[in-house]
């Protein structure tokens, strides 16, 4: 049957792909937020592992290089401030965004602390716990911009580059988080077993982020996290793991440990960084090929309805008007072959059907973490547990019953009102 | 310790509630496209059952009143497309529009069709099955632009208003085919084994969509509903069910029952149009009871903002410019108690993350769904079935291994390599 193309249904079909178009705009934004909040991480990373370090020596090392430190988070935060006042004039509010932005809001709330807390620190004051659990707030904070932002992605393939960055980043906190607490403890020439206990949990939580962003990562991104596992600093990081999880009192003298193993965590921490840099560079490069192949996409569209347009003029009502154009060619062939509207809309909503599987894969990695921390602050809240206890009862409970972690959690979570006191 | 207000945090924290309010005046966009689309599809579902009634008695019944249903339904397609042309010309292009975009394109596309239909159903031409295709393809496609309404939809309350709405929706257009299969077999006199598989699958159909409607629904909607199950309409129903179902000649003479069964069918969905209003009537006041809500939320977060810039006037930066207002009052309390920035952005967080737990138990109904129709498009595909074929084989499976449905459609959408040829 031949079919008289809707005006309204080319208008709804150009509609859809300016749509995607905007939705990619505002994944490019997004991947430029996570650029700023990485170099942020990363200086406040280095920062906290100075501090405690600082602290822990009782301010005998890395005074000076403390001050360089903080110098360069402050400009990493001013940096991160620019592209966020991006965000508060653009052309129009962007939907969706309430949750990212009370991330943020809550984000810059807590980096108002910082000086503060660099006071206490350069006074030797504060204690190196309460410091370094400063520090980790605001970094779960920017994580959190990051983890918001990747579960926000509406394109499989930006999406999945999301994913695997979110866990790098993750995985490279609890990295820092590692080198931070060895260092309070290769400092004071002593780990307690609460300490060694928080050691493993951050060891065994690499292990799984790192394996997750295997899952998602590029190959090119993958190639250069497989090159870092045999660097020299990965073989001297896991014999300092050793002497830190199992002497109490390392025999060596504990400065000088301390000092080996601030070195070398960094470097590790260093050659993550350019695994994230490459990550960094597929995600920007992925939104920018995403956006052109969709505006190539809508061009096409465009034209194949142009084409309808001029073999519709013995139509009533000039097609081309749809499409802004002032007039259609007096020469049009009107008997050139036309492709339907009709096979132009079911191609649109093929390719999007076929993202939207594509994003449920994605997605799944992000929920199962939902699951994970909202269960741990379940526990945390009504069996008053601190975050590694929590995450060990789980881990334990899961091992025990030989289930997944996330069936685990997601049972905690379904039994929510029978954990209330 | 005393936390100084940052600017952008608060700058954020406001942006955070507008962009809630956009995403709530979209929904209510969506919900008044809700009633244009359900205006609809009652009348082609009155045309389709009179149009196979006419084509079943070859042109003996129903010739009179097929013609108003039909102009009752162009009446009806005119009203939607006003409503349409609003979204045609937004203030701003919506985000994440683009598969409901493309699922309003393509059903315009397919209205185009109807006058065709038409006439091939005044000539008496086409055939039952053909017609009864071409109308059931038409409301597929509306009832798909209500389900990827609720598929979007961002707040929970409303989100589940939408899943009771769309489930109702689904269920009213399963008792629609049953009428239009009943009155095909009434009037001809007779039920081959095919058509009684087919009213079979509708009856079963219908069940498992008022189930979810009864989860999702408000209690107003729930009672309303009950009342019609115990409806005289009901137990005539019922009884003509098992004529059909049982008899393959039945032996009163078939244009009478035809008559009967179109007129007790057609009280049936007469009455679940009344739900349909409620759960509609309830849907509106819902969008503008939630819209009020968080404008009142958005309004008592500026005031509180307000009173802290007050008690900032010792500042250097002047915080009301954050909130545009010229100038703070000379005369401000400065020793007023203030509620700290963090109070309120944690206060908007946790209200948007209770709100996102809510959502996910409603999503969960609509991704089951999404789930069964893949399976189904997949085995039409790949094993050259019928929809109601597909949805047997999946249904006999679950029954054999003692699994839910959705388990075996999950199973299947796995599988789906191998099922290739």
């Amino acid at each position: 049957m031949p079919q008289t193309p809707d005006r309204d249904a080319v208008r709804f079909l150009v509609a859809s792909t300016h749509c995607e178009v905007a939705g990619l705009q505002d994944l490019i934004a997004a991947g430029r937020l996570v650029v700023g909040v990485r170099g942020l991480v990363h200086c406040l990373q280095r920062e906290r592992g100075a501090s405690n370090l600082f602290l822990g020596s009782a301010g005998r090392c890395y005074g000076e290089q403390l001050g360089a430190y903080q110098a360069d988070a402050a400009q990493a935060e001013t940096r991160l401030r620019e592209e966020l006042a991006g965000w508060l004039s653009p052309p129009q509010v962007p939907r969706d965004c309430s949750r990212l932005f009370a991330r943020i809001a809550m984000l810059l709330q807590g980096l108002t602390e910082l000086p503060h807390l660099r006071a206490q620190v350069h006074a030797g004051a504060g204690g190196v716990d309460a410091t370094m659990s400063s520090f980790n707030e605001l970094i779960r904070g920017l994580l959190g911009v990051v983890f918001e932002a990747a579960d926000s992605a509406a394109d499989p393939q930006i999406s999945r580059a999301l994913v695997a960055m979110f866990n790098f980043m993750q995985g490279k906190e609890l990295a820092g988080q590692e080198r931070a607490i060895g260092a309070a403890g290769f400092s004071r020439g002593e780990f307690d077993e609460r300490l060694q206990q928080s050691l493993l949990h951050r060891i065994d939580g690499q292990e799984r982020c790192f394996q997750t962003f295997t899952e998602f990562c590029d190959s090119e991104s993958l190639a250069l996290w497989q090159h870092t596992l045999t660097a020299a600093h990965s073989t001297a990081v896991e014999r300092l793991r050793r002497i830190a999880c199992t002497q109490t009192k390392p025999r060596s003298p504990g400065i000088e440990l301390a000092e080996i193993w601030f070195t070398q965590t960094t470097s590790r921490i260093d050659a993550m960084k350019e695994v994230e840099d490459g990550l960094e560079a597929y995600l920007l490069g992925l939104c920018q090929s995403r956006i052109a192949t969709v505006t190539a996409e809508q061009a096409s569209a465009e034209d194949r309805i142009a084409e309808l347009a001029r073999s519709e003029l013995a139509h009533d009502t000039p097609f081309a008007v749809v499409l802004g154009q002032s007039e259609a060619p007096p020469d049009a062939d009107v008997q050139a072959p036309r492709r339907s509207v009709m096979d132009l809309v079911q191609r649109q909503s093929r390719r999007l059907q076929a993202m939207e599987d594509e994003l449920q894969a994605a997605r799944q990695a992000l929920n199962e973490r939902k699951v994970i921390e909202r269960a741990k602050a379940l526990l945390m809240k009504h069996r008053d547990l601190s975050e590694d206890q929590a995450h060990r009862l789980l881990r334990q409970t899961a091992m025990n019953q030989n289930r997944r972690l996330v069936e685990v959690a997601e049972a905690t979570v379904a039994m929510a009102d029978v954990l209330g006191s």
